[in-house]
């Protein structure tokens, strides 16, 4: 999908809204469990129920390997699903990836070319080499991790190398690979502050922001210090979106709360942009 | 498999040779892709001719996931192999893998439970809560990235934090993290030199060395900076052993060519713990 595409999804859904598919079998509505593929089932009923309120899905694979070959079989009918009914749908495969570099581009083919997803997450610890393969994939899009929202983040990535913090060399060092145009980052946002740094150095890049509402971030202030022209933000929400009920109700009570996003993304579009 | 046992086998074979199997179709024999799982019938035949030569082998999950279904089969029926014929055997998943810390518990469920390897490699930029999950598994060790052998590891990981490099506050960080006796480093070979810094910071933790041979790396050099006096190295070898070629008597090329490194490495036991 182009970058065009996707903003204009944004617009024209009033929604910036990704919900994560991170699903465990553990937390899922019980009676599910007696379908033949209980993870897809739950998928299928989640995209059915949210799709016209969000712009994205992003299932996280950890949640699938640990389930081993059925999860594997889950992530492909998932992403199949989506883009066979909802093409106008942005896909992130969350698997913060990254190897040398032609280890990279096995990791590049598995999720744009068999899985066919829009985009995945990579870590940058290993550089350049590491990234720039999945850089050379036209109309995909690389989210590289920058500041993430967990207390992990300040073991490493807050630390100043010059004066200035890891994760901001991270990235400047980044813009000025090949195909830099592909790059989107992954920015937590547990302290919304920081976004005004951010946008100093990548002013115009796409932010995956996770960590609003569970993990303690506020989406008024992510809009404030982090959207811009192109909008410019993907703010995701998993648990609080798809674990809203266990029982029958579950898809419909996702939903509901991805509805209450949708409507505080629409304001803070129009404080933006007018209406 | 417990550290002692890895180091008994060490002993006992005379070898800390890794092979890494990153199995591509497009380099292995040509008659072997009409095999029902050409991967692990590549496997299996590497397998059975070098396992008296090498205590680990390191399958490289990008190889497999680039293959999908069909390939997470193949590293299933790998690693099952590896499990019930070579039990004396340390299995390595190389995922380099890494993510908050429910969902590295996934990922941690997903490599020592479901597939049973005895390591998996995880990348350090997310911190602590990121790793710990993987220490909690009794008998199960976490390789995690320090220096890696490719030109990207100049972009961030050899940049100084108060005059100390990026990797080495990994190491510094990373040793005092709950059960960190289950780390072990990647430490690639490219600058042999490196290791007796290393060596300063974590002189008894197992170094997995990748970038011997291809990489430029020298065993020699490799040894005399990194071992200690529980040997504390596995040296891995990907293409120079299971493509040194590719007809028929494949297999056997590669026993010769995984023989050549374990006569170097004997003689290297030799020099270090005498005969």
């Amino acid at each position: 999908m182009t970058t065009e595409k996707l903003i204009s999804e944004i617009k024209k859904k009033q929604s910036f809204l990704c919900i994560g598919l991170d699903v465990d079998l553990n937390k899922i509505p019980k009676y599910l469990l007696k379908e033949e593929d209980p993870i897809f089932a739950f998928n299928k009923a989640i995209i059915d129920a949210t799709h016209h309120l969000c712009v994205a899905y992003k299932p996280n694979t950890a949640f699938y390997e640990a389930y081993g070959i059925k999860g594997w079989k889950a992530l492909e009918k998932t992403i199949k699903y989506l883009n066979e009914k909802h093409p106008e749908i942005f896909t992130i495969a969350d698997a913060k990836r990254g190897d040398i570099g032609n280890t990279s581009t096995m990791y590049a083919k598995a999720f744009f070319e068999d899985l066919a997803f829009d985009s995945v997450t990579v870590a940058p610890y290993m550089g350049k080499d590491s990234v720039e393969p999945f850089l050379a994939f036209k109309d995909k899009h690389t989210i590289l991790l920058a500041l993430t929202s967990n207390q992990g983040a300040f073991d490493f990535q807050t630390k100043t190398i010059d004066d200035k913090e890891v994760y901001k060399h991270v990235l400047e060092t980044s813009k000025s690979w090949n195909d830099a145009n592909r790059l989107m980052y992954v920015v937590g946002a547990t302290k919304a502050e920081y976004l005004a740094d951010i946008r100093q150095i990548i002013p115009d890049s796409f932010l995956l922001v996770p960590g609003v509402g569970a993990q303690g971030g506020n989406l008024h202030d992510v809009c404030k210090y982090g959207m811009n022209d192109s909008v410019g933000l993907l703010i995701n929400s998993s648990r609080g979106i798809i674990y809203a009920s266990n029982t029958e109700d579950f898809a419909e009570a996702s939903a509901t709360k991805a509805s209450e996003l949708q409507q505080e993304m629409a304001l803070e579009l129009a404080n933006y942009f007018g209406n």
